[in-house]
């Protein structure tokens, strides 16, 4: 039976009115929420929506944040938002591309990685807590 | 010895790229931004700012919020924002005025009304507690 | 024929965590947002989206916004806004309420109000513009 | 007389509470508004504001935008962020750092890339137009 390669979510927006800036594009700062929905949905395809990861006693607090913007969204435009998980065993890396709805050009690039902080004691956790990765393991359908 | 009869912060602002919209005005939803910086002023007056209120074991969600605008706010505007504290025994209202820092003139009015929630139980409270009523008496000067 | 006695949109949302503040509950800005969506919807229905708008000569800019937070919402939440013309003669008044998507209850209301200002003068239209009118009452069923 | 190396600007801010998310730290895409901040005083060192860019005939999209999220901000935290000039010629790269106000320490860092585009054919620029390089230059004290 193959295995999954990689884990990937898509989510379908909306450019809404008030993300548009007064050169009548999306502001730069704003693709970030696009981000985090897909990152979102992707979390949930292995249960490990917000409320899990805080289960596990760890905070993911995101460390670096990457976004490459190849043609600017406008009010009204269709996208779709795909979210692809590149790392989990010593960080979470996610990937992230948005295409417009339509006609599926590439309009954006992105890549967030988080690390485990213990909640307790505020440490770094180099090596991801073994919940969460035993569950991305399990949304892979590896061993 | 003349008390005050209330207790008023202000605060300068200057309008950011971000907050603009397509239409070259400040986005309406952002207003509420400049009142929480006003207010946080206002509360510190009485030192009663986020973490004192916590402190109390009550949380102060907004219940009611209002706004005026009288005229637009543009890129680069400077401001002045000033919040007048107009209740608070049962409850606390703030009212705000935003005004041209250069011409005085004023921009925008609003008003919020927060409840005091016991974090305890989330029963509201009709009745401000009193470390948050004494501080509100010390700071306006009342026995 | 029956006519609608009035023109509504409704709108489904999910709450993402960028909305959600420090208390765990959306931080109360945010509902503008919400709004704005479905009015969107709404504006839609009349064919009178921003662009729409624009192409009248007139920009619409909001002059009042009132906000009732009825109950916070929380992460994750699915929520259903709804957005109800109530004028459109001589300024626009849109209604709003926020429910929840699975129990149907109101968590918020809201109401904004838009005037139209003539784009090339900048001088308030205590009217509203005939095509904008029109484009309402066609859509509402009316002579 | 000696030219400075290079053109930096500072500027200092306090965290405001709508920028706090349910972790208790800034939510990660807020930090894209602090660095415009400091960007945007950066650029009328230049004379080079939003409003003088418009007047080239050119736009300025920001191309890429990276965060390194060193330290967490949190509410009320005094911090300086300092945009610094490190390219003009072909683009504009400006480089960030936000500092804890009251120890100095590091807490972010950051770099975006903005490329400048013909507003009338909505070309790409690959050299900067004249009088942006011009005023740069100027402002770095070259001849």
């Amino acid at each position: 039976m193959p295995m999954p390669s990689t884990l990937s979510a898509e989510v379908s927006l909306e450019i809404p009115f008030h993300d548009v800036d007064s050169m009548q594009i999306v502001w730069h700062g704003h693709y970030i929420k696009y981000f985090e929905i897909a990152r979102t949905a992707l979390m949930r395809l292995a249960r490990m929506d917000a409320p899990d990861m805080a289960r596990t006693g760890c905070g993911w607090p995101v460390v670096t944040c990457e976004v490459k913007y190849l043609r600017p969204l406008r009010y009204g435009q269709q996208v779709k938002v795909i979210a692809t998980l590149e790392e989990f065993e010593s960080r979470l890396a996610v990937g992230y591309v948005i295409r417009d709805a339509a006609t599926g050009e590439r309009l954006t690039k992105g890549r967030t990685v988080q690390l485990a902080v213990d909640m307790a004691t505020g440490q770094v956790q180099f090596e991801t807590p073994e919940p969460v990765a035993a569950a991305f393991r399990s949304a892979l359908g590896l061993p």
